[in-house]
């Protein structure tokens, strides 16, 4: 066999069941093998950015890389923003890269570019093959590099000519190594502070600890000692809804974070690392907890927080039910022209049981996330690294790894059009995914922004900048020419209606929310 | 002032008078700072593949720099494969990308990411600036970087707190340096070599030795010896039309290009470097040119080819006047279902004096390409480095520098995914661009490269990764969608009232090209 199929059926063997692709000729190999590969799916993007996102969706449903495809330097560029968002989210992704053919490189024919330098800054292991039987060794590496728990970058170069040269073999993965455990000494530290009931206390909570079972232990500490837990503002998956243990979510804004922990003595953080401000503005602090608390970092994001949680409620004898249960919340909503406000709740209440939202609706959503908090268990995916245009492929992705649940993206104008060439993707695999475009007419955020780093007066230049109008995006035109079903919404009626619809549907749809 | 404001003004003054533009939180100081600069247009493209391709057009055109502003490593990412191809385009170009403030990278919030290592593969020149005042110093030596003969990219990292921070002043620029001439000694040398007229000589030409007044001088040595001349495949601006001395194209595919130059004795290169194939294959040379012939490097692509050029044919004693002048070529179509042919032969009849085509039409543009020869001149620009998504940009970036020429964009299906954010520019900036869509639903070229690289009998899941039908994409839709006004046309006659209608309005337009 040659080295696309040896690497190909060695990332199988290692438990890839997706290759999110854009191909090009030095791919081509690699696309055979694919080919030839059955229980492997091949799923095209028309913008490797639409691949990479997929993946990184794909991988957070189901804790499992998917593999990608990209064209040399410039289609790993084109899906690098992605896998910073990855990177950040913790995600498992394998990444193959086509080159050239080692002995073309000396020609720097116009498609020659350093892969390794575009690929190193969004990776956390990188490596070129050193030839044809190398590169399923290459492969099985990166199949366990990528789950080094909770997730890892692994990108991979495959020059041309390891692709298509005969006389390899299918390489064997070594064992994916055990989760690291939180050490005994952390558990006691952060048991003895919270074992104080007269300061005030949180579990502070990132990564894997927004899974329901982690959440269901830290609601066990909270019944026993009546600390808060709150979580970061962005995280790669939290499972919520009504009987999940709930967490309160840091507010984005540096000094509404800063106010929002005031007070709290001492803080015990799982899954992440003490906060800072997504930005640095002038005059503002980028370090968020209190000054005088007492932080106790009982596991990074790197150790099992439910392990660690579990052995502190143990620990401290917490009952074997959880507290912070959230309860239904049934709401209402005005109806009338649509808002931010009213579409969030529709939204919420309509959502069905298991739904997993894609969430990158900016300025526009966060009513949404907050009614939803009482609805019915579902999962919700944010965009992790701020790197705008992950919301649509990371629906893409979640829709592939979960074709029996429905999937909503929650989806901003302006980001929206960064990788809007997903919707061809859910039109093309018939994806269960309803697309809720936001629509606000603005990089609106970027309003706000403008303010807040001191810019009092913009001019007209600087406010056309920030501005989606003229021309107005026609998102039910894109959507249907991208190939998936859409319609208009300015009224809560018609929105209801809209969603409703799409709710007892399967198979794609894009409603564009005109908001007020 | 502040250090965006001294930085912004030190641009205007080394000669920028556009910014091509996707900022955010941490460039908002630059967007206030090109806001109070009056003379600098600011451009807003929704993607940054839209921004980095314009820039490459509008330097293509001006043979000066554009700015971009992008918005940290992921922003910069987006564009990196755009910049690629401005790079292999040997175009100027001054990117700026801001970064958070220093004191903030410490916190490795989520957007942070190495941006220098990003940047670095993609870029002659990167310069992180120390302080609010050597921004401004950081700008100007990236006016000079940028505008080393012919074109360098240049990245100036931009930390917010240099942007915001009082104090800074203007910088001066140092004089570009002068462009290098060819040395005497390889005047003489190629001189040498064609005066022999008993040998099979060419001119290869390539970079702006595609400039009509050097292919003048090009023209003379012909004129003088018989050799022929004959130019790289993909060239960043080449001058065209009937008038002008024309030069022989070098076929796409290696093995069609080695036949293509096979009896050439003697080459002289101006311009570039002999050329090599696009990419490997397995059993084919890499190597274009005939293994005895005698070559010599005239004029490498940083050496002024006009003058190269000038010099040669002044020491053939060639005469004044130029041979190989383009003769108008009428030409005429088969009526009847819309062909590669058909559509090539329409546009070249329609195409208006002075037009400037970005072609990135792939395997469906030849036709266009070949008849516009004998049409009347015009600037024909190709997508120097291979990375798709090229097309639209640059004919945005053309555009935007010269308002008062009609722009077409030859763009195909495929490739036009990728960056088709551009249409939006063109309405919002009433850009006088013509987009034609060559759509044959599938990556025509791709379909080729698999059987060239040796897969005989791809199955359907290869076969699905390079077809665009399942869905079908509906280009006037998505153009609407976008606010640039678009038709289809699937017969000669609809085509050529579609065409001849653009050609007599001005401001943007689209026409998909249902090609049989």
């Amino acid at each position: 066999m040659n080295g696309a199929e040896a690497l190909i059926q060695t990332l199988f063997k290692g438990g890839v069941r997706v290759c999110f692709a854009n191909p090009g000729t030095s791919e081509m190999q690699l696309v055979a093998a694919i080919d030839k590969q059955d229980g492997m799916e091949a799923i095209l993007g028309l913008f490797e950015g639409v691949v990479t996102g997929a993946a990184d969706g794909y991988a957070r449903m189901t804790d499992t890389p998917a593999a990608t495809l990209l064209h040399l330097g410039p289609g790993l560029a084109n899906g690098l923003a992605n896998i910073h968002n990855a990177r950040r989210a913790h995600t498992a992704m394998i990444n193959i890269v086509g080159d050239h053919a080692v002995d073309h490189l000396k020609y720097d024919a116009p498609l020659t570019s350093n892969i390794v330098g575009v690929a190193s800054p969004m990776s956390h292991w990188v490596r070129t093959s050193t030839s044809s039987s190398d590169l399923a060794v290459a492969g099985a590496e990166a199949v366990v590099a990528s789950q080094i728990y909770p997730g890892q970058i692994a990108t991979v170069v495959a020059p041309g000519d390891h692709a298509w040269t005969d006389g390899a073999m299918v390489a064997a993965c070594e064992k994916i190594p055990d989760v690291p455990k939180a050490r005994e000494l952390d558990v006691l530290k952060a048991a003895a502070i919270l074992g104080n009931k007269t300061r005030k206390s949180a579990l502070f909570l990132g990564g894997r600890a927004l899974r329901e079972a982690a959440l269901f232990q830290a609601g066990r500490v909270v019944a026993k000692t009546g600390a808060r837990i709150i979580c970061e503002t962005i995280n790669a998956r939290w499972q919520r809804g009504a009987g999940r243990v709930t967490a309160e979510r840091l507010p984005y804004f540096s000094e509404m974070a800063v106010e929002y922990l005031d007070g709290l003595e001492q803080i015990v953080f799982v899954g992440c690392k003490p906060p800072v401000a997504f930005f640095a503005y002038p005059g503002k602090e980028s370090w968020i907890s209190p000054k005088n608390a007492k932080l106790v970092e009982l596991a990074k994001v790197s150790i099992d927080p439910e392990d660690a949680l579990r052995r502190l409620a143990d620990e401290l004898d917490a009952p074997s039910l959880p507290a912070n249960v959230q309860d239904e919340t049934p709401t209402n909503f005005e109806c009338g022209k649509l808002t931010r406000e009213s579409a969030g709740i529709i939204i919420s209440k309509l959502m069905p049981e298991n739904a997993i939202v894609s969430d990158e609706s900016g300025t526009s959503g966060g009513a949404a996330f907050r009614y939803s908090a009482g609805g019915p268990k579902h999962d919700w995916l944010m965009i992790t690294g701020g790197a705008i245009g992950q919301g649509l492929p990371v629906a893409v992705g979640a829709a592939v790894a979960c074709r029996d649940r429905k999937v909503i993206a929650l989806q901003a104008d302006g980001s929206g059009m960064y990788t809007v060439q997903a919707l061809w993707t859910m039109a093309r695999e018939n994806l269960d995914i309803l697309t809720i475009i936001m629509k606000n007419n603005s990089y609106g955020i970027l309003n706000i922004e403008l303010s807040r780093v001191g810019v009092t007066h913009p001019g007209p230049k600087a406010l056309s900048l920030l501005d989606l109008s003229n021309p107005t995006l026609n998102w039910v035109s894109i959507s249907e020419g991208l190939g998936v079903k859409a319609v208009r919404a300015e009224t809560t009626d018609e929105f209801f209606e809209a969603v409703s619809q799409a709710m007892v549907s399967t198979g794609p749809r894009l409603i564009e929310a005109q908001l007020l």
